[in-house]
């Protein structure tokens, strides 16, 4: 298949073959092993061998499957144990755990591929026919677990890899609007508007490995939000096949036509249909970019000026300010190749030894547009960063960073390798709560991973994603789990640790998620997040759609 | 009532004793004589005496006015005929017609005036319980039918005047975030953030008689939607008291949590309810403020010069282009008393005769925000702009318009006087078919025209509300009609037109409406605009939030 390369290893990020480059990063290891509180010689726990794995047999119909495969054609109808691994669960550290372990109660009965429009129809008329479940399938990156068969859903699970769907179907130039297909992956969607001097300008984490239906389907964030918005701020139009038939909402600049129908099947994460067609807005390449590195004594002092900028009209178009905890990762998992070191050490020596700063944060920011209006905007914000003590570190760091900054998910593969619970969460919440709330939840976590596994851990953490209200606050965290834990244990023991950082964001005002979606992950706190009404009104758009709630039922309303 | 300056006559636009200002603008009349095919001395027909007027009689029944009475307090619930008439319409041109004409065939049978949350949850709960429907009502401007009570709805119907509920209960000043109630009028939403230093920023040409309630319900348009967005991009959060309950949404920045119930409530055109709170984005008071006027030789020429400023990031606050004829209007309907004259005259004059531009077409356009920063946004538009032979009229034509921004409703009434048809229409498509669109509605508006009412009529049109991929396109019309008809028949004219305007708008890839809302003017094109599928599953939302039909039965979804 052309998408071969966007396709996960089954045990792990990425595919075969790319692993996390530990080499180029010297200082980094030593870091590991005082951080994690590991010994001299930690032992590697590989995955179990894939032969090793035992799936639950396929129950799709001998009648279905040649009835899906006289739909969609033979070659695109699989049933075999790999594609059915690979399409069990999506890449939450829950997921990679259980895959490491071989742990598979429920796989996808089968795969299938469907190549446009049509044969999604036709897959969905069969699925509703057989008395079948249909899990619309991207990049398979979601951290959530939007993707997984429901545990207890006695009908044959088909989930629909859309991969084959990676056209451009229209762009219109002047309009800055681009019809896209779902499966579409991130550099495909870049190369695709490239020749007509456009860009989408959506770039999250999983930018490599996942397909705008995902980012879709998720309300996904780009690095650049601040100034292109999340998906949903670009989605102009769609086409969603649901069982009941099919949505097309018209591409417009805006509209005054009642409830927004765009906004209600974004963020559906596959529960209402399956969408084939989305009309995106694009904007042209920007003429001009500036990414760069800065240090403030503190991360207090990050933040002011971050608000500040934000409030005096100087928005750059990414800001991703590091906590001192975060920062340390950074500087410690720094290349050496690519004389990175000589533009990060000296500043920082400097800094450090002249200035007596304590422990830096480190924020990363860029601004691209037009030319001299982003200079005079960056020229506005670097003038207030400034005065909140900021040292600049320049281009070049902020180059490295932009380079590196899709290596994390490989990072947290090689820890697991070390017997290790690594995952991310984020949130997101007003300016006036941004504090409190990062205080309350590194104070929830540095606790509950105390607790549970009886190590400290690492707990660093990040805003990105600004907004003129408030802005995302995420973490990363790693710890070694108890000693001689079995998969089950330790999987309890991560679960432990995520409800309690999840309780903590919900309690204190912050989003349940501001980006990766809700899944099994979130459900349980969904009614405290949207009301109980709210929910039920879902419910029952859901009910209206897919009366036999056929479309992901593992899925956002469960 | 403290919020009575905000109340229309009962038979058109804005309080008693405020009308169009047709004395300081000499040039206007003669030129409305010759646009209007009048003779010299036009025949007024005023409107009907309010004594003539027959209501249907009150069908509240006496138990429920009781307890309505209780509810919320004797004097907050209206059942004599002004408050009634009042409460009939809203401002369109039927609306209008009907109330100088005194055709009245159903009208609410009581105005409440909730205090409070806690007022409308009760005043809900006793509609229910006595088989009633319920009307919410803010400031009553609104021009496609979405205050008025369904003809064929047996049941005493209740209009709730949410004029009382106008307090801002939180400002955060930090987050740039201000809980307001949703029956505050445009000036007093300003009046209460300025203190602050805070504004929100929504102008619509209704902001001094418009509420944000009926704002949000209807997905309205300010004049400087270019940056802050449509009235639905300022939302954070809501409460909504709905028949089987409150919705309440959190007031995040952002949010990946299911599908945005914010905008499945917004726009809902008080079908799924009463909103009684409102979690709104304000941003500080502008620092810099810059509106101008510019001449282009053409509407093309100024229409490719707002499209170059946009695709090359130059994105003015606020853009209103005016074609030829519209442009015409402007300087017919110029004051003298202002030194305009002095100020459009001369250069007008001299593009005419040393240009030798034909027709021109006016750009308002302003630019607001921190100084430098807006200041280079300027230069980089007016760069563009001069390129495609803008003249600049400088910044006292700008503010000039700016004074007269609100006046036109009241031109309106005025022209109403005289036996004419004069209505706003409006659209929005992408960049790529603004000049098709705007061909063929301007045809089909002058044949339309022509073939019901045997008159030329003024066509008037702008652009505004620019966005990346598109704009707003306006059209104001106003037409003798045939001499000698009843009421009935001018109504049946102007329907004529309006369905004829719409049906090309919607054929043509226009929005069936960009900021007016739908209402019953725009409901029988809502399956086209929206897909018979979208419709459907709206109306199953509606069916979950309110299975007795209660809520605003003459509205969105019939």
């Amino acid at each position: 298949m052309s998408a071969d390369k966007y396709r996960h290893k089954w045990w792990g990020w990425g595919p075969e073959g790319i692993e996390y480059d530990m080499e180029s990063r010297p200082a980094l290891w030593p870091w590991i092993v005082e951080t994690g509180q590991f010994g001299d010689d930690p032992e590697r726990l590989p995955p179990i061998e894939f032969a090793k794995i035992a799936l639950p047999p396929s129950r799709l119909p001998d009648v279905l499957s040649r009835a899906l495969k006289q739909a969609v054609g033979g070659g695109n109808v699989r049933e075999d144990d790999e594609d059915r691994l690979i399409h069990c669960y999506g890449r939450s550290y829950r997921d990679v755990a259980r895959l490491r372990a071989g742990i598979v109660s429920r796989a996808p009965d089968a795969v299938v591929y469907p190549g446009g429009h049509d044969d999604v129809v036709r897959v969905m008329k069969l699925t509703g026919e057989h008395g079948a479940s249909l899990i619309p399938f991207g990049g398979g990156t979601n951290i959530a677990g939007c993707v997984e068969a429901a545990e207890d859903d006695q009908r044959p699970t088909i989930t629909l890899d859309m991969r084959r769907m990676d056209r451009m179907l229209v762009v219109d130039v002047e309009s800055m609007t681009a019809d896209l297909e779902p499966g579409i992956f991130g550099p495909q969607i870049e190369a695709a508007l490239a020749p007509h001097g456009l860009s989408l300008g959506h770039q999250p984490d999983s930018f490599i490995y996942s397909t705008l239906g995902g980012w879709i389907a998720t309300r996904s964030a780009g690095t650049q939000s601040n100034v292109y918005g999340k998906i949903e701020d670009m989605v102009a139009g769609m086409t969603v096949v649901t069982p009941t038939g099919v949505i097309e909402t018209k591409p417009l600049p805006a509209a005054s036509t009642g409830p927004d129908l765009n906004q209600l099947l974004v963020g559906s994460e596959g529960t209402f249909g399956v969408i084939t067609r989305a009309t995106m807005r694009v904007h042209p390449i920007p003429e001009y970019e500036d990414y760069r590195m800065l240090l403030f004594p503190s991360y207090r002092d990050g933040f002011k000026a971050l608000h500040e900028s934000v409030r005096e009209g100087y928005m750059p178009s990414l800001a991703r300010l590091s906590d001192e905890a975060e920062t340390g990762l950074m500087f410690a998992a720094k290349r050496t190749s690519k004389g990175i070191e000589r533009l990060l050490e000296r500043p920082v020596k400097r800094l450090l030894e002249v200035r007596r700063y304590g422990r830096p944060a480190a924020l990363v920011v860029a601004f691209e547009g037009p030319r001299r209006l982003t200079r005079e905007l960056r020229r506005g914000a670097m003038a207030i960063f400034k005065k909140h003590r900021a040292f600049d570190l320049g281009r070049g760091a902020g180059e490295s960073w932009k380079e590196s900054r899709y290596d994390v998910p490989y990072l947290r593969d090689f820890m697991m390798e070390y017997g290790t619970i690594a995952d991310s969460l984020e949130t997101a919440t007003v300016w006036s709560n941004l504090i409190p709330l990062y205080e309350a939840s590194t104070e929830t976590l540095r606790r509950i991973i105390r607790d549970v596994t009886g190590f400290e851990g690492y707990i660093g953490s990040h805003i990105s994603h600004l907004y003129q209200t408030g802005a995302c606050l995420y973490y990363t965290i790693c710890t070694r789990y108890k000693e001689g834990s079995t998969p089950e244990e330790v999987i309890e023991q991560y679960a432990e640790i995520k409800r309690a950082a999840t309780e903590t964001f919900v309690k204190c005002g912050g989003a349940l998620s501001h980006h990766h979606g809700v899944g099994y992950e979130h459900r349980p706190w969904l009614e405290r997040e949207l009301s109980e009404r709210g929910v039920a009104s879902l419910r029952q758009v859901k009910d209206a759609l897919d009366p036999d709630g056929i479309m992901n039922p593992g899925g956002l309303l469960g």
